[in-house]
């Protein structure tokens, strides 16, 4: 099978513009077939703030009202997406801007009403994923550009996880490709020291994930994520790497086996 | 060859929530190869007014400054299309929303300097269109859904006219299918009379045209889109249509011969 690289990146990259120009200019280098996936950032916070949009909150959690949802279209699928797409271009980069309603990528669930109403929250699973639409548009020789919105099927929007999409296109697109599935976030890879940036893990597998969860050296924080990665990989993905915009062939790469 | 339709709807469409939602079940029920043009509407305007950005104007004529072409790009590429995708796939048409950045469907050039500097304005001809894209777009059964945003392949966007895309559009698809491009504008067609509605030309050939300019029943305000219409049925499209969202199908029939 051939490979193929997912890439997500999140709030930290999008926020800073020599990151964000870094990571589509190596993003844009690879040889492979690929995928972008964005998260959101504070750009919609601040475009609220503007039009006097106060954030709904509901339990400390964040819900997405009517005109939440339009802003997070407007700058996650219009702004942010447009832009990267570009830029890519500029790079020689075929990208091809898309949300979870286009081409019908992403039909997802509104989440729904137990204790909270998060709103126009969409949730989703690998097998909401139109993996075969996906692969005819790298066949097409494009880079899909993933917004982290997603649609109900009935003509709603809904505002989505980009790691959740991330994860699931990858699951989903596991079947035709091996794929890898790189994080992109503020630290270097997981560390053994949460305050010594050079105390980059280069190799976890599940073993090894276990020990260091006993012994304490993989903290809170990471543990939702690294289980998310191995469950990625107990459902097909070949390797899931977590790394920072410095260095997106580094970091610390995954394994079910090391 | 097969047959495609191209549908431009402006303004008046976009900002009458009854209007596009009659335009797009018809157009989600067209079953050949149809691509949607949308132009921008009073949205952006709004929001700009919204956000205390004055509209740059010189003599006259409106600049796309950097700030205006965010909004545009907010409220052109996101809002707008993203929700138009949505009603679309809620009635099994299997839209995707793009901009001519994605997939460079539409690498256009930014407006020279001559006596205005119109800022982030795209100009294009039919021969910036990638019409091999588009087509490839069509054979995967997707219905390109197209935003009034273009890019200068150096990394900006630029806010471009949305019946100059949809007729450059018509005409560069002219060599792969057979083309039927709809303007859907506020009267139901080209008029014997301006203030009855009732007075729909039916079928207007050149003859029929410089005849109604002579006597004067042609005014002033449609000449121009009707010199475009036969410039793009010159160019090889097979048919142009003037109509209003109540009759996709009615209105003027515009054809070299009748």
């Amino acid at each position: 099978m051939e490979s193929l690289f997912i890439l997500k990146i999140g709030g930290n990259v999008i926020d800073n513009p020599s990151a964000l120009d870094a990571v589509l200019r190596d993003f844009a280098a690879w040889q492979t077939p690929k995928i972008l996936v964005h998260g959101g950032g504070k750009i919609a916070s601040k475009l609220m703030e503007q039009l006097g949009i106060t954030p709904k909150m509901v339990e400390g959690r964040r819900i997405t009202d009517r005109e939440t949802l339009d802003v997070v279209t407007m700058v996650y699928a219009g702004l942010i997406n447009k832009n990267m797409v570009a830029t890519l271009q500029s790079l020689s980069c075929n990208a091809i801007g898309l949300t979870g309603a286009d081409a019908n990528l992403i039909p997802a669930t509104k989440r729904p009403v137990k204790d909270i109403d998060y709103g126009y929250v969409g949730d989703l699973t690998p097998a909401c994923i139109s993996a075969g639409m996906l692969a005819k548009l790298e066949k097409a020789g494009l880079v899909p550009v993933m917004a982290p919105i997603t649609h109900d099927g009935a003509g709603s929007l809904l505002n989505t996880n980009a790691d959740t999409i991330a994860s699931s296109v990858a699951v989903a697109l596991a079947k035709i490709f091996n794929v890898c599935l790189i994080f992109c976030f503020e630290k270097k890879g997981v560390l053994r020291d949460p305050d010594d940036d050079h105390s980059v893990i280069d190799t976890l597998d599940e073993k090894l994930y276990r020990q260091y969860k006993e012994d304490g050296v993989i903290t809170a924080g990471m543990i939702p994520k690294l289980d998310n990665a191995f469950a990625a990989l107990h459902s097909g993905v070949e390797e899931v790497r977590i790394c920072n915009h410095e260095e997106l062939n580094g970091g610390t790469r995954i394994r079910i086996v090391g």
